[in-house]
């Protein structure tokens, strides 16, 4: 029995590993994708029939997948070890919660839209990709937090000068820090700044050193994290192909060793023959 | 006979390496060019005649010109290998196709247009820059899919809870899409917010997390392509001139490999007078 | 007695190093960033009292904090030389000063809202951060200089070419250099042209090329310093680890000094030889 | 007499170089700024005359300084060599003309305003900044040439499709080039693309494809000069300086040399040593 349920796994394995099992779940979370969409538009009660037939298949595959790729593992604390696993896990068992109440029914269908996030745990390079970014993004918290702080002093002090003025607005500090994201994309931040600057006429202070500071720690946290991605990546790639100016670097540096140590073997050399020589003389 | 049509080809080849001929041909394109865009003034009729003429005589120049070029290659596939070419007959062919009907003259109309996307396959530099630019977008094209599937579940779900406040915006999928790229522009995203949040006051949750997502991707991807085009094309060219880093490290490198070579020479030489002195001794 | 004061400056010394101690103070301004931003928000008199109280603690704890920083220091001129001492020492002072009058009770208010930077001058990470940004400014200084001009000649020929048009905008220099930023950030900057274009017909250039010159300038100092600040960081960190390429081609320039030293120690023998050799003969 | 007019160039050129005068030069500049600014002000009868006054002085003194320095020169000829010497003396002369006439008056000022633009020739700093960046733009024409080619493909077909819908925004291709413009910008771009949706609904897909293009080309230009130019810079710098990744690979680059000598000269030596040693034998 032991050994049964060794085979099954095995067989459960052999399954996950298939290219075609692969290629399948790929093809059912696009399916899945589409019918998402296709529910966006008004359609006729025979196809939302189907629709909704066509849901429960693909949460039952789900269900299926992630059953086999469970009992492929040796141990089930195996799987739960693996980050996109656990992510797999919850977007599978999440849409499974029944919600017949026609209240919560607009929870079931959002969480039915998150099956599309499946393509990137399933796609290898997507998820190389989001692994990428994710590593860079603590490197960067602190510039985070330097912009939060940027964000909540100019909130607090929009929102004791500003906050009489228009309320909507400025109202409190949540408020006004929103206002403030409002400032830092641009939009319509003019209407914001003539509507203070009646009462307040050099509160344009206010609003260009903010742009200034925004714009310039925001571009620097996201161009920070994009190159140091990028510059690791082409560094790496440069090394392991040989090709490029780091993958030339490495290569010198360890013939500089070989070199070396070629040297120490001719002074080696040398110097038995010099004290040979003198032996001699 | 098959020598008169090698003659010919021959006459051709030499007629399309012609400096003349293709400075002939910049000098067409521009002024197809000039056409199209006086024809978007209103015009006296006596000119419109000229105009007209003017493009059939274009269109016969250009007619001229691809019959030469496919004369010259010596066989009319070798022609069709290039992309740049196929690309040239399908703009010439297209403005040869007769559109008398009314209702279809301004697609004629708009083909004429693109024969000034002639000038990109004409000149050599704007040929190497497109050239540059599509060899980095498949690299990139997992983060344009990763961008993607941000923008259908954002849409998605801007369409289930926003699609019954306002159709125009969030109808559909489709739609709500097109309201996306709309508020990653920073268009009047505001107005678009403020709308939903009188329905779900947490909706800006929905926004700001949206357009940091597609900031920092659209950031990221273009960055990433330019960055990539722009390294490998300094260090290309700092590796052939032999100036700057990249030139000075594969200068060392290759002095390394000779450094290398030399000093195995020099211990060949010293063990066999080590050989040779031990030998005498 | 003078034994006992540099135990009490001992003592203090060890309290500031005491990483509860600094814990606690981080706390605090939170605490007191958190009480900031609830004063936002309308409360009841009860608990306006309670933040009244907090404010109080905060400010006493502040105090105390810093005059046993100032202590643990032995000479007080030394506590005013870095720079962040300075600033603490402000931003504590500063809501000392006592602010009754109801006109000026917004001051104080916006007083308190400055400790929030504290945090800045608290956490070493930040502290960096802004450290890197200050060393990185001056050297762009001449950018921000180039981008002053370009705004003040812009700012003068609109104001001389459009201030009869909409002297809101274009009244004077200051005026007009506002909404010349108003346009470089893009915003409603057509509405500001088209109205003058109704006099100027060609005033589109005056907006077209300072967009561009703007763009251009803007983007070139905010990239600079970003660059430059990460190039260097990334090499110090790549040389200091001897991983990636910087920090190899600094082990490679170490190792090559090596073999020279081997290359002439090797030369000296061999000259030795040869002239023992030619000794001999 | 030939002497004296070879002691007075000597002497002009004593002046030149003397940095009290270079001084002067910048504070008179800075103080026509500063009378430029204060014009676009309303200003009293009285203080409008002194105002004047300053101009003729200014205007005086630009004359004098820039006959010093022609003066100074060998051959007059020299002296329009450099471009900023000519650059100069267009600004200068142009002031220099009467214009009495109401009309033209305002010609008159706007001339002046340029005055400030001879701070960039003043100052070293900024005029290796704008050289940098002047050399810059050539190497990025092509991507610029590739830009006007988008606008104008775009523009004619937006002048065709659309003249008709809102003949202000694309009536015709330079009209319909400056809206493009403004797209480019993001400026309320979706007010002109819901215009053009009611008549043809897939008129988004022009849009979305231009913003793609024009921000993709535009940003390729920006980053594309500022990048070229920051490399150079930063390489150069690291190269002179010994310091730096560059820097460490000029002088490995160099030393690989020498350790070439070396080994040579080693070799000869081991050669000549095997000779004799050979020969004896």
């Amino acid at each position: 029995m032991a050994l049964s349920a060794s085979q099954l796994q095995h067989h459960f394995l052999r399954i996950r590993e298939n290219r075609l099992f692969e290629a399948a779940v790929i093809a059912v979370i696009v399916i899945s994708a589409l019918a998402v969409g296709a529910k966006t538009y008004p359609i006729d009660p025979q196809y939302r029939t189907a629709l909704e037939a066509l849901d429960l298949g693909v949460t039952l595959f789900f269900l299926t997948e992630i059953l086999i790729r469970m009992a492929a593992e040796r141990r089930l604390r195996d799987f739960f070890r693996q980050g996109w696993n656990v992510f797999d896990f919850i977007i599978v068992t999440a849409s499974l919660v029944p919600l017949q109440d026609a209240d919560i029914a607009l929870v079931a269908r959002l969480l039915r839209i998150f099956r599309v996030l499946r393509l990137v745990s399933i796609i290898p390079e997507l998820r190389v990709l989001i692994s990428a970014l994710l590593i860079s993004i603590p490197r960067m918290g602190y510039v985070a937090l330097l912009m939060f702080i940027i964000f909540y002093i100019y909130g607090a002090v929009g929102s004791f000068l500003f906050g009489a003025i228009n309320p909507d607005l400025w109202g409190n500090i949540s408020v006004a820090m929103l206002t403030l994201f409002r400032i830092a994309t641009f939009e319509d931040w003019t209407d914001v700044m003539y509507e203070t600057m009646e009462v307040f006429p050099l509160s344009w202070v206010f609003y260009v050193t903010f742009i200034f500071l925004a714009a310039f720690v925001f571009l620097n946290m996201m161009i920070g994290i994009i190159l140091d991605v990028m510059q690791r990546e082409h560094e790496r790639h440069s090394r392991e192909s040989g090709e490029g100016e780091a993958g030339e670097v490495h290569w010198i540096r360890q013939h500089t060793e070989s070199i070396e140590g070629r040297l120490a073997r001719i002074e080696t050399l040398l110097e038995g023959q010099a004290g040979g020589g003198r032996g001699r003389r």
